[in-house]
């Protein structure tokens, strides 16, 4: 990408210039700047350069100057060595550069819109623009044809010293390659790869299990979008299946089990890259500016007159301090952080049951597959690069005897899109080999649609480099997870076999405590009667 | 609650009352209604009174009226009655009453403080002209001495036809009662009153079992308000307890599974009651506006380019839907919501263990004991009277037994305020025999207080009344709930017999799986381990 950089900035100084130092001292002392420090580690030819500069203020207390730069020794950084060695400079006459003021700055970038033009012409022209209409720190957006193809972006920026300081126009280089990939990705599918596919299964059930659960009163559809309240029936299947879950994959493979957090806060998405890309799915919580009741009284007031909950008002009560439970893992790296871990304890295996899950999931009705809240036990390892790798083969070997075995399943394993590159919005990125996320997914004989219904990842060393955890070797720690979605597990089961019992395997009757391999017969509870 | 009305409305015709009734017959309407239709219902002397009207208007289309009351015929039920007999008195001469416009409303209430002087002349009398500065729908408040000790209490409202048909001043007199009883209780102390009291029990331990198990590593503060991470050997002791609740209570008693909602909507807080007075302790969910991406993408652009999260640009995009899971049983009334239930299905026990809690709690720190996440097993009973009554001993027997005989506690139980009437900010109300509240209190010997750990509530006939559930026999409904907090009970054992397993009893060391019993001997499960 080629970049050029145009900043005119101030040097406020703590006295007047004029008299102090001769206009062709500060010459010569721009001239020296221009040929070494505002070239140093750029290639040859390369770097910054000061372009113009006047002695100005109504005392001659200020020095206005423009800098034109490369990507090599980008302006604000000329600016930072200049005013480092200004100051030096004007140490020696007991003058001092108090501030800086950046009255433009404007950067131009090179912007080939040829992955953009594949997907057809206009549209995606417009739509590239579209996405750019707004950048943060940007006050204006211009886009300008240049010689043969190309096109360039103008850039003005609105920025002030402390926000060059924090890498404003560096990171913003960064979202801009950034969209450029993403504009690239638009339309191409994820990968998809399959690794492993069952033998044909016989299926019993034709319905939609949600819709024929729902009519037979073991489930029922909550207040809230997409959320459901599952009676004994529906609970006792879950609860089998976690046990199948529990006794075929955790307990054999040395999993002990934790309690993640469910709340999770900003800090925790900055640090696992949620926060790059996860709001338009969050459940965002808030929590109270103060517990003073008194605070609270008018909401409470209104809602007593009127029987309507002031929603406005709760807005201006409370502050967004994070969301819930999402990824699941996350908030468990907290227990980690900073620290150091002894090599004898790995690999280490742990898992969380604790809680619900929650995402803002596109509209419409999706049964039990798709929802807002959900049950995922979620499965954590740790070691070395090896010991992670090993151990996410184990696990796949685990859940293939359980879903083929077990629940007598028909389904198959893919490669695909790392699940946190998805989730940061980076899908499509092609994925290696080595970190990845293998997909478990079964067909839904009432709709024939393939159903994602289990994942394996192993998340290379991501996470101990987001939450600083280290290994006394000094080797890089690695780390894998595993969301077993109760819910999916169910809706597969379900609309493979149905709802009967007698079509379920022997094992998973016996999980469910209802006669299997040598029980006793039992019946799914039946607590609720209704007129 | 002495109550004057004072009404002065605009009736908006559809055509001129000049000419086509005369002032006469209009007074003469006027007197008739004054003798009977606004005194109908009202003891003899009561009742309201049109005491001045004049045709207005450019076109002498509008009639202008003031209407005085008690509170026997309210001001604007005299309105309403009036603007229909006047609409039928019109409706012979082709014209109709269009609108209504309320151009002064005034409330006089006397205004009795006798309850607040008790507890100190001056700050009470402040406290309550405190309380009183903001009433919803009022634009005025003032207070004025009037006979002797009395005061009075007069409000400008600002309402219109739509509020008075929604009744906003019946409510806002409701409301007054409501404050002035909850000033009366301020500074009396909740209702307690023993119930049982076990006997004294050996404590092994001395310190703060959350310090002592941060110290260890079991347990670890995480990145939220009040909210741990567990790690194995803590969460080894919840499940242990968790086993314990099933085996020796849950199972023996007949309850089933099921799994509740953990997310809240408004929807569900109003029919419980909690959206009278939540608020304060409150965790809020709020959802996008949109799941649109481009949308959101300014908010991930200024995350990507200055690192930090934009809490108020994110507040402009979400809406508030409820909160998370404070009292956990109020979402799964909804599962029964506008049924009937067969009475051969009674009695009905079911539990939930599917989530966090959640509560914005008072600031510091306290430990597992009080925390902004916590894990609760949540018990429901649904029945006739007598049925629930009888099951809320059961299940005080089967506590005993757990505490004395499992545990091996030192407890006590007491009769307190209805958790309900608690958390609708109604704490102080007198507690009947026959629906309330039994709490569970153990001593921390290492600060020497009691802690709550335990409830059974009977809580009559309110959560089948606020859902709309019936009963096939036509008796009334009643429920009672029981909710065991993980961290509670685990803070009480740990704080009278302290972490070692040795000083356990055997019954809830073979629970944790830790020998016991005639069982094997076991370990607290030791995973990680830090340089």
């Amino acid at each position: 990408m080629n970049i050029e950089f145009q900043l005119r900035a101030n040097l406020k100084c703590s006295g007047s210039l004029r008299g102090t130092v001769s206009p062709s001292e500060i010459t010569e002392f721009v001239r020296a700047c221009n040929a070494g420090l505002l070239k140093r580690g750029a290639p040859p030819g390369c770097g910054a350069k000061v372009v113009w500069w006047q002695v100005a203020g109504s005392e001659g207390e200020e020095i206005w100057l423009e800098i034109v730069s490369d990507r090599f020794v980008r302006a604000h950084d000329a600016l930072f060595r200049l005013k480092k060695e200004f100051g030096k400079f004007l140490g020696r006459r007991r003058v001092g550069v108090r501030s800086v003021e950046i009255e433009e700055y404007e950067i131009a970038v090179e912007w080939d819109e040829a992955g953009e033009r594949e997907a057809g012409e206009g549209e995606a022209e417009a739509g590239l623009r579209l996405r750019l209409k707004k950048l943060p720190f940007v006050k204006e957006i211009k886009q300008e044809a240049v010689a043969g193809e190309k096109r360039q972006l103008r850039l003005s920026l609105a920025v002030d010293e402390a926000g060059l300081e924090q890498r404003i126009p560096d990171r913003l280089l960064k979202l801009l390659e950034e969209k450029k990939e993403a504009a690239s990705w638009k339309g191409k599918s994820e990968h998809w790869e399959l690794l492993f596919e069952s033998e044909k299964k016989q299926f019993y059930f034709e319905k939609d299990p949600t819709e024929e659960m729902a009519r037979r009163g073991w489930i029922k559809h909550a207040a809230g979008r997409g959320q459901w309240i599952f009676g004994p029936q529906a609970t006792r299947i879950f609860r089998a299946l976690e046990r199948v879950l529990l006794t075929e994959v955790c307990k054999p493979l040395g999993y002990e089990e934790m309690i993640f957090p469910k709340f999770v806060p900003w800090e925790v998405w900055k640090r696992s890259g949620h926060a790059k890309g996860i709001y338009p799915e969050a459940y965002y919580v808030c929590t109270p500016k103060t517990r003073d009741p008194e605070f609270w009284e008018e909401v409470a007031d209104y809602y007593k007159v009127t029987g309507e909950v002031p929603r406005e008002k709760i807005m201006q009560k409370i502050e967004c301090v994070g969301g819930l439970c999402y990824a699941q893992c996350p908030p468990f790296w907290v227990f980690l952080q900073g620290k150091t871990l002894a090599d004898e304890c790995l690999p280490i295996k742990v898992f969380d049951r604790s809680g619900t899950s929650h995402r803002y999931e596109s509209g419409g009705l999706h049964g039990i597959e798709r929802l807002d809240e959900f049950h995922r036990v979620e499965l954590v390892w740790l070691g070395t690069k090896e010991q992670v790798q090993e151990h996410a083969k184990e696990l796949q070997e685990r859940y293939r005897r359980v879903f083929s075995e077990v629940l007598d399943l028909e389904w198959r394993e893919a490669w695909v899109t790392p699940w946190f590159l998805a989730q940061e919005g980076r899908a499509g990125l092609a994925a290696s080999k080595e970190v990845g996320t293998a997909d478990y997914e079964a067909v839904l004989p009432y709709s024939g649609k393939w159903l994602e219904f289990q994942n394996v990842s192993v998340n290379g060393d991501k996470y101990p480099k987001g939450f600083s955890v280290k290994l006394q070797s000094g080797a890089e720690l690695w780390s894998g997870c595993s969301g077993v979605g109760l819910e999916r597990w169910a809706a597969v089961l379900l609309a493979q076999k149905g709802l009967e019992k007698e079509k379920w395997s022997a094992r998973f009757r016996a999980a469910a405590g209802l006669g299997g391999e040598g029980e006793r017969e039992g019946e799914l509870p039946e607590v609720f009667k209704f007129l």
